[in-house]
């Protein structure tokens, strides 16, 4: 086999073999295959697209690329679930303790956040003692024994992706349906899933701007996943401003900490309840979305989501007050008021513009070597939708930095207004299964 | 300026401006953009094509990546002439002296073969003492002495275009209209062509296989010629069959001298008058294609174009004598028939096929250090349309070398046979100008 066959073989859309698949990805990963053959073939891909048998032996030959994580010692089925990121994507610390508290296993792998989109374990890190440093059996242990446990990405998982990623970045060639698909489900299969719920964002703020790329990569997931024998369930969801009132690591805890008190703001609940109903499905604990959607209400009105929530954050040294009293969190020095620049009403809050003004004010990571600050972030005191008057408050920066002016700037540059009030968006777009 | 948007720019098919054009070129020459970018930016370029602004500027920019030779030691206009390449392709060696002789200054930098179709330089080497090792001074003298010279290719000439050639070769981009018409027309403006004529073969044979794509390889070189202050002018000619009865080194110098002398095969003389007419126009010596082909004619009927070969071949220390008598160029051993394997018409011959025969008796190279047998060679005794006997001699293989049964199945492979007649297909389809 050689490498500009297959290279030209796609250029000219006709289809790879499984072989020719694996030959790729393996030669790739083993250097055998340089770069600019790979590069080339990246951009044909781009071009041409794959079928969904192609894009499984793809995800396939990189999940064998590396190690994978072994599960098979938590009794019951183990449902991920994975969101194309957000700016205050929160969702997996509401769904995790509520599909735990109902008996779906939750053994999730995360990572830091780096850029405008926070990180699922720094967001934890916000509570005292909060650690991921868990060893492999400490973690299938805690799994077992309480049914949710978060451990930070170690091993050498999906060594190809990496690879690959890395490439496509100074290629031009992310920006690919069968690329996405297959580097987010090979991560999914290698970390052990036995079903994944995808949580896709599609707006604005999202990497899938229009609803119809988030449908075609939310499929094309849904299909690896089938092919793979991976139950695979996507949920589409807005992006088009930022999530919940809340962007920062604590602040976004103690929204957390609402939500499962019952009192999150609607497009929270309504997200976080589609996703936590079809990870309670595919976990086989509820049969129908009627019945899971009663089970979970049930699980937050009693306060049992929220009991395992604090008892998961003690499991791994979490100071468990913080969630009981969450004004114990991280508080920043100052809190600044953004006023609205106009009457009439708010039409868009640009999700990516929010992020980078909490970087600003020090909730994130611009290099990873970065040390993040807990108790910065923005809150958000208007929604698109909201009549404002004036000289209304639309947010807080909180901030331990004397200068906000750029993160103020920033923040007000992602407000839209409109005379009219702009019709309502779904927050649930959709929902793709097999 | 980022790589990485250069190539989204092109992805996405967007016009890209010249000192971006300029930045790819100049970045990849000097290794400040990687292989792997070039690549992905390549590929582009075969999905997403150039306009004849962009590929003018980066024929410009290939131009200027390295040195060029300056011809203005040469009297009127030195007007080039190029073949996108065929099987016993021997127009240069007869068109040059042609025009000589009617006051046209040949000046022309000339490569060898490599696989299996010949290089003009090694069928002049074919004659004994022929040279093409002259100084720079000596050739420009030549030329204003003599009209015509031929040179080797040497200096650092259009660099970009050797680097990016061979990352083409092996990242199936190859066959992109920009990128093969670029590399051809930095060459000729390289070299110094005031003017230049172009044999764009299309056929089975050629690497246009089709008259569209032939047509739109011809119109673009075309057009980047008008851009950059060059008369451009292509010629399509046929190569679904070899040009011509012979092919190989000693016997394509036979049939040079053969159409020199006003006796050659139709094809070969219909396509040589086609381009020495355009070459004679360019050059500002007619006016008229008719005006042309009166003069050209007369040149041939006069014995002034075969003098003028004699001249040039002498001028470059070759032997007359051999030119006079080309019963004295090298005579391989064994003279092998291949005879007709059926009744019928002959409805074609593979020219890639008669190439490599020729190839295995010894006529090319194979790899760069690889002699050649300049007596090795085929004759052909029929052509496309000829009407044979099962039996009756189609075709003589020339060599030194006793085992020729490669060489003869691969000589048959190359015939098709038909019952009926095929229709005769035009030597010249179409002449290209701004």
């Amino acid at each position: 086999m050689r490498m500009v066959d297959i290279i030209q073989k796609k250029r000219d859309g006709k289809l790879l073999a499984k072989e020719e698949i694996e030959f790729v990805v393996n030669g790739y990963k083993n250097d055998s295959i340089p770069d600019y053959q790979m590069s080339s073939f990246l951009m044909s891909v781009f071009f041409k697209g794959m079928t969904k048998e192609e894009v499984s032996w793809l995800t396939d030959a990189m999940v064998h690329s590396g190690e994978t994580v072994d599960l098979s010692g938590i009794k019951g089925t183990k449902v991920d679930k994975h969101s194309t990121g957000g700016v205050g994507d929160k969702i997996s610390l509401i769904v995790g303790p509520l599909v735990a508290s109902v008996g779906v296993p939750v053994a999730k792998m995360s990572g830091r956040g780096l850029g405008h989109t926070g990180g699922t374990i720094d967001k934890l890190e916000a509570v005292e003692g909060f650690s991921v440093e868990l060893t492999g059996q400490q973690f299938i242990d805690n799994v077992n024994k309480h049914g949710i446990s978060i451990i930070g990405q170690s091993g050498d998982l999906v060594p190809a992706d990496k690879k690959i990623y890395a490439l496509r970045d100074v290629t031009a060639t992310v920006d690919s349906i069968p690329l996405i698909a297959s580097s987010i489900m090979s991560k999914k299969i290698a970390m052990g899933a036995d079903a994944i719920v995808l949580d896709v964002k599609t707006g604005s703020g999202a990497f899938m701007k229009t609803l119809d790329r988030a449908k075609d990569l939310a499929s094309t997931m849904v299909e690896i996943g089938s092919h793979l024998n991976r139950n695979t369930i996507a949920v589409i969801t807005d992006m088009n401003q930022p999530l919940g009132y809340e962007v920062g690591n604590a602040n976004e805890m103690k929204e957390v900490v609402e939500v499962l008190k019952g009192n999150g703001s609607e497009d929270l609940v309504e997200i976080s309840m589609a996703i936590a109903t079809q990870m309670s499905i595919l976990g086989g604990i509820y049969q129908t979305e009627e019945e899971a959607r009663e089970g979970l209400n049930r699980a937050i009105e009693s306060g049992a989501a929220l009991e395992k929530f604090k008892e998961f954050i003690q499991t791994q040294n979490g100071d468990g007050s913080q969630i009981e009293d969450v004004s114990k969190l991280p508080q920043a020095e100052y809190h600044v008021e953004a006023k609205a620049a106009q009457s009439g009403y708010i039409s868009d809050i640009d999700a990516e513009d929010i992020g980078v003004a909490a970087l600003l004010l020090g909730a994130g990571r611009q290099t990873k070597e970065d040390k993040i600050d807990y108790s910065a972030g923005v809150t958000l005191k208007k929604k698109a939708g909201d009549k404002v008057e004036e000289g209304e408050v639309i947010a807080i920066l909180h901030t331990n930095k004397e200068d906000t002016k750029q993160a103020m700037d920033t923040l007000h540059g992602a407000f839209s207004y409109a005379e009219q009030q702009p019709e309502k968006r779904p927050y649930v777009y959709e929902i793709i299964s097999k």
